[in-house]
């Protein structure tokens, strides 16, 4: 297992940050989730002048062995296409990260395919796909501690560059069927509230990936620590992000999770390394089932709620500004003091 | 009454746009709420490929009488000392435009006090403040008209300089008791639905402030023409975002709706001219009770729901980024057959 040192987030400065912000030339809250969110940003950077820096985004690719039970609405192939797109600049994420001026990184974490043909794909490949969960664990325990160091390996060297903000997105035929199970074993929630219908299935397929998720979570019900369980559903996409998680955090980043799958992820990360949340914003709340009880069991507020199902990211990309508004209203706002405004009073006494 | 022409959406290249949207590497709805958008901006251009030139918020400042009665929690210069405020850059809506690239316009409609030493500000002032209307209409038919066609003439100068995205903010000490009464006459719901606490209200004030608020509706519950129940409640600055409103659907600009007060506005604007409703994104929900209520009145979706309660036109600047991601990704993003990825299959039939 490699080794990570997430600090908890030091409160000396928290007063002072909130100082900060009520002095400023508002009614006080009145800036309501932006000013939590503030706060966060600046007690993750321990200033009272916080700064984004090259904010990125990393998709990690791959497939997944579930697949093969007719799990999703698209064909195995799509991955490794999407990727491509994501290489030629048409997907979604591409978009948002050009209006929000993000860099994109793509990641080939465990494809079916070959992109030597392809340098701009950075090449963590684990293997191709990872094997079918419903008969054996996805990938064997030293799989996916080769996943979590080459995902930690990446947000490190991002870091490096001097990025201060990291947003985690996948693409992986099949992965909201990883993910539900993550969340079914790392929530201890029954299987039925982790279920939805990724892609779009309707009700007759969605029952099919019931009595296939449900028998697979049966066949590794005995797995109990959580690296065994990660390595039984996790997909190689997955793994990295959480391995990516864990370096940004203990980096010191700002980490932009994303829906369900990133979420996902980031459950299996808290498992590991509980200190990881303090470092996370929520982006948004998927339309996914399950994804609204993956943010309450992390006591999350998302700041999106668009019915978004895309995954790849875009929730980061989306609720970007956001943040820098945060980071800007914190520090470019007057405040009551030097604009001269005055402060409030108590009602003038009036009979009505 | 100044005369508006408001064509409601030629819906003819609907299933055009929808075609497009659905053709996206995607799977179908999975871009949630931003699909919803993009189509609708296309419609308002009546084009497949939407642009967005030149946003600008339109903050519009003004007295009000019944300020008098100890409403709010801040003294009634404070409206004065905030346009100073916007026009040195420092309040929230300031840093939120400069974030978007959004041009601010700042528009004295009736602040008590003179702004000649400041040539920024827009002169379209009726009166310094309104009267109380406690006691009698807060301005005359007459200067209602005349704030409608004020504000009219300022969107149709906006717009013949290219914009084609309008925001609308408000700045006004006590005009949450403004907004609070022209919602009850404007939607027919009871006083205590509509009333909230403002800037930060206690329990005493809020009850207070409802005394208040439910004597002059019974001053005014004569009135039923809505050019009457608006000139007996409005502020100046109200009456002119009205006028706004109307004045930029009629060039057939996108209008950013923001919280409680921008809201009242745009129920009197539509008593007056219902199709303005279709031209309008609904940025936010407000943290302000009663807002909810409006949007749902309006079936309308907001976009952001970040507890905000400031006002100003900041939650059109915290939105504008969603309606830009919404027009590139109808614009940017690769279609199925151009990217060459797959199209959704019926899952694979397997036994389990």
């Amino acid at each position: 297992m490699p080794d990570f040192h997430i600090r908890p987030l030091n409160q000396e400065l928290a007063a002072a940050i909130q100082h900060k912000i009520d002095g400023k030339t508002k009614p006080v809250g009145a800036l309501g989730q932006l000013e939590v969110l503030a706060h966060q940003v600046a007690l993750i950077q321990q200033t009272l002048t916080s700064q984004l820096r090259q904010p990125h985004v990393l998709v990690f690719a791959a497939d997944h062995g579930i697949a093969a039970e007719g799990v999703s609405k698209y064909p195995q192939e799509v991955t490794y296409q999407m990727v491509l797109n994501f290489l030629s600049g048409g997907a979604a994420i591409n978009v948002f990260c050009r209006q929000q001026g993000m860099a994109l990184k793509v990641v080939d974490a465990g494809v079916k395919g070959s992109f030597t043909d392809f340098p701009a794909v950075i090449n963590q490949k684990i293997a191709e796909g990872t094997r079918n969960f419903l008969h054996e664990p996805a990938m064997s325990v030293a799989q996916c501690e080769q996943a979590l160091a080459a995902g930690a390996k990446l947000a490190r060297e991002v870091a490096a560059t001097g990025c201060n903000v990291l947003g985690f997105g996948e693409m992986g035929i099949a992965n909201t069927s990883a993910a539900t199970l993550l969340m079914h074993r790392f929530t201890g929630r029954p299987l039925t509230d982790c279920l939805g219908r990724g892609t779009g299935l309707d009700d007759e397929q969605l029952s099919h990936k019931a009595t296939i998720l449900t028998a697979a979570a049966q066949q590794h019900a005995a797995l109990t620590k959580p690296l065994e369980v990660l390595a039984a559903f996790g997909g190689f996409e997955i793994v990295q992000m959480v391995g990516a998680m864990l370096g940004a955090a203990e980096q010191g980043l700002v980490l932009l999770i994303d829906g369900f799958i990133a979420t996902a992820a980031l459950l299996a990360a808290t498992a590991l390394h509980p200190a990881v949340r303090e470092y996370c914003v929520f982006c948004h709340q998927s339309e996914e089932t399950g994804h609204q009880l993956m943010l309450a069991h992390l006591h999350a507020q998302p700041l999106l709620n668009l019915n978004l199902r895309l995954g790849e990211g875009t929730g980061c990309a989306l609720a970007y500004p956001l943040l820098v508004a945060a980071v800007n209203f914190l520090n470019e706002m007057a405040s009551f003091e030097s604009a001269g405004v005055s402060q409030s009073t108590e009602p003038m006494p009036v009979t009505a």
